[in-house]
């Protein structure tokens, strides 16, 4: 295992801290599918870590799909009568309708409603909708605004483009020293909303800088990409070499207090689901989790039946259920350091175990080996409580047929996978198991 | 889908009142495996469909088996010595235990009693008993009827003949596109017992006149048949073919106010065993259901080893399982116009899987097709209902690899076979689907 | 079926009064893995079953192990300055560390306490501890005698001698018709110790003598042998036709009163795996079954991955569950003549079902064979019971394709072993069966 265990590593002590900070920093930034808050947001993840940042221009086809008009906002607001302004693009970037077409004139109210968006049954909070594929323009906008507005007619101004341009997104490739890939993909094109998916983006940036700096076994390739367009892009610029991508996971909403949450790939059963199911067991803690579905985040496009590769999604409370989900109430508030840093912890021990799973045969396979005359066992016997790393080594030992793996062997024993490598290594150490498949080089 | 939703259908909608008022008819009709009660019952449903009535002379062999003689009843009765009639057939044809062999004379009580049939835990009830394939004669009755024979002798009349003659049977094929058939079988031999099984003999009737107008995709084959024998006799001359059955259902006490279960064909796992599964869960209501048992009604043979058909039963409570079973408490109460009509719509929707149930590709396997562009998308992004009809078309576009059946993609998914095949025809209709595999002429 | 049923044996109905005598007089005698008491207590199986005793030399290489030199006993004692005895050998054999090397001399209490062990937590038990492969001396004692020790200094004396000699273990090989084996194991190094595990070696020697005048189909071969070393130098010596073992069961803890217990084979799918659970299934009383782990008894020898045997071990309360396990509580009042006779029937029903255990082809296939008409069936039709019977015959004759053994079909419906059999055997006797594959000669 080339990835020191994570509880000795100083950088990973302040880590929620440190994610919640970028978080903060990231807030205010009006992002989308494309434009320069997005381009911006991308500039600042390359502070922390080398991404490179490709720029795709407008018109490129994507399988599908053509990548839009670039979408950008100098202001937007609805004013009344006295010239003030009722709903303000500058007091929150939610106000506008994501890929608003520009607008300018005095409407009449009733006009003007057809273009509104609020949540009756959340009175307070603004929502967040969008319409990147169909042109129209509109205001978001809290229930008790909406009801405000009594005025017979209202100025509209919408200063914004929606021009050829192009779609920014990032990517950063960690050699590790296999070709074969973990893919770990956030969606970069919310606004002013911190669980989706600021969380994701921080918790993806802490980790690439975290793993760029040691030598992992597998490559790792993160993607900082716009939801479905940044995805399907990616995939139909990268057809030919997906393959190398063995295991994925799609960061998002890691910020919440709700419990760990995983969502398997469409195979079900691939390594990474395995190896999530096995670290949430091990925890002791609540956790949940899903069959795959074809709606979601952009595992909906890496798991598509023509690629369908091994890429679940790993969050706390899923994009839907929970109340500030998509609103004004996604903020600062609802993501928490401790929450963050109790999600880094299941991504990195899932990936210990994805680096070090590996499958050995038995030198010693008739009957055990006496582990007494090489310092492993116990000295005195007759003892009921066995021992956990005496049963980490009989485990390996029985089970190391060359059929199963360490993952296999944790499954089956109940066991955490840190004690059955360790177990492993020790017994390879005396010479009493070998390592017959680990992953290897495309 | 050959078969239009039958929500829409007239003459669905007073199914319920249509089978009771058919039920009300035979009900009177003393019936058993042979004879002109069985032959009047199948000479009544030809007149709704047009079965061919088919007569196998006694002594005829069938595999293991051998058509019995005929039998018919005249006249049947225990006279006191008042000369007054104290067990009487033409009260009720259950008196007489069925297939009694004729006999006349004057009996003690104590002899009369060897052949006398009561339920002393139900004592207001005559039992149903038949000695098919041993000599007996005798009389069920109610046990307050039995414990009134207080005089020494009693004069008793069983005027039956049993002799060479036929077992008659009705069968009806509806010829589909397709050779390939689905067998629907009812057991015709019960005589004044409502639930087991007019409610069958209703309930067959019914849904072969209404896919008799239709221009379905299989054949479908219905057996109007003596239990047992009727099957086994049914197989012996139609063994050549049975391959051509690709489904089946044994239709059995679909009119009691239990609910829906279903009894597995002996292959447990077959598309009807799957089909009826998806319908039970997607109904929302309690159903039950039961693996396959060697005992029951005609399935038995269906699924015995030297055929094993994909041949399950669909009943509401199954046979042995409601007091009134076999008892003169089977009657015109016991089953209701709704219950047969609630059991008819299972086997529509049943039918309907198995109509339109097929295999498709996706023309546009990575990532998802645009659905917006092409007006199958919701206009506004951001909302968190997906929608039943989008979840749909998400689904079977993610499934359609050419290894799930749409079936396979209700079980997968969750959701109603109806919008799947929805949304697979507007699928196909956009060029984005091909069906690469659907039930073929053999 | 060659075994008769057990419930007429006469030599069955005091086996727990045998079995519990037979604990009884090897209770005192104190046993190791190697030395007399040992020894003595294989001759006194040996007056009971003809078992050939093996004798193998200290330093005999067993795969990764070496047979230890022979440890025996003459005294061991701690003496107070009175010279009192206060922990004598003579009253426990449990009192001295088992395999304790020879000791003299004056030791202060600061010393002699590192070399004690008791039990805080049950202070009126006596442990029992071993130190078979690491030298050492020690006595075992009562939390209560420990803290009673309060002079300065105490007399030590363990006349031990562990000097070159030989392993016995007794083997016994009933030829049964075949040559394929079924392996009963069970461990004989443990002193005055009752449940674990007297009552073990009196069941196995009990069942060896009860099958040693049966002509049984399968050869039974019995294990007296030392914990671990044993099995590994059973193993070693006999690697080249450990492939005739089909099934195996390791005997231990089978008197107390605890619910019987099965730790699966490794193989968790093996036929004597659902042989067993189909035993504890339909006894109707509670039990309980593990999955295989590599800790336990010689079950871990066995089903280490170069052997892999389908061996699992049928208890009662595990190893280690029982608070008496490995003290001087595991005493004669521990063990029960009814729990001994209980277990017993367990093992018998068991070997029932593999000696019996055979896939049949009907050959009346097609259709029910009529039963009626060869007297196997209830003469009256129309009973809502079907009779366990009737319901055995109508499941053998369902199932018997070829593909389902009997064990199969008890799994399947739910039925016993022992009415399948008989049904198998009548269906057999009137030509409506056709055994194909019964276990046959290697």
């Amino acid at each position: 295992m080339n990835l020191p265990g994570h509880a000795d590593d100083p950088l990973l002590s302040d880590a929620g801290f440190w994610m919640y900070r970028f978080i903060e920093e990231l807030y205010p930034i009006c992002r989308s599918i494309t434009g320069e808050g997005t381009r911006e947001t991308l500039r600042r993840i390359a502070l922390h870590v080398p991404i490179d940042i490709h720029e795709v221009p407008t018109g490129t086809k994507a399988f599908d799909w053509t990548v839009p008009k670039e979408w950008n906002v100098r202001d937007a607001y609805v004013r009344n009568e006295a010239g003030e302004r009722v709903i303000d693009f500058n007091k929150s970037n939610l106000h506008l309708l994501n890929y608003s077409i520009p607008f300018r004139g005095r409407v009449p109210v009733k006009i003007l409603r057809n273009h509104l968006f609020s949540l009756p049954d959340q009175p307070d909070l603004i929502p967040y909708r969008t319409s990147y594929y169909k042109e129209n323009w509109g205001f978001c906008l809290t229930q008790r605004q909406a009801e405000a507005l009594q005025e017979p007619e209202y100025e509209v101004c919408i200063d914004t483009d929606i021009k050829d341009g192009s779609l920014a997104y990032g990517e950063y490739l960690i050699k590790g020293s296999m070709d074969q890939e973990i893919l770990l993909s956030c969606h970069i094109c919310h606004p002013s909303l911190c669980n989706d998916n600021l969380s994701g983006i921080a918790l993806a940036t802490f980790l690439a800088r975290h793993l760029g700096v040691k030598k992992p076994r597998y490559s790792y390739r993160f993607l900082f990409i716009p939801g479905t367009i940044g995805s399907i892009v990616w995939l139909s610029k990268n057809e030919a070499t997906v393959g190398k991508i063995r295991h994925g996971l799609v960061v998002a909403c890691v910020g919440d207090s709700g419990n760990p949450t995983y969502k398997k790939s469409r195979r079900a059963d691939a390594e990474i689901d395995r190896a999530v199911l096995h670290v949430f067991r091990m925890r002791g803690k609540e956790f949940s989790v899903r069959d795959f579905t074809p709606y979601g985040y952009d595992e909906r496009q890496y798991c598509s039946p023509g690629f369908d590769l091994p890429v679940g999604s790993l969050t706390r409370t899923p994009h839907g259920e929970y109340p500030e989900y998509h609103t004004s109430a996604d903020d600062l508030d609802l993501v928490k350091p401790e929450h963050l840093a109790d999600s880094l912890s299941i991504y990195l021990d899932v990936i210990e175990i994805l680096e070090s799973n590996s499958t050995y045969v038995s030198l010693c396979p008739k009957c055990e080996p006496q582990l007494g005359k090489r310092g492993l066992y116990r000295p005195l016997g007759g003892l009921s409580d066995a021992g956990n790393m005496e049963m980490a080594l009989l485990w390996v030992l029985n089970l190391s047929d060359g059929k199963h793996s360490l993952l296999d062997i944790g499954e089956r024993s109940g066991l955490a996978f840190g004690p059955l490598r360790d177990a492993a290594d020790i017994l390879e150490g005396h010479g009493l198991l070998r390592e017959i498949a680990r992953g290897k080089s495309a």
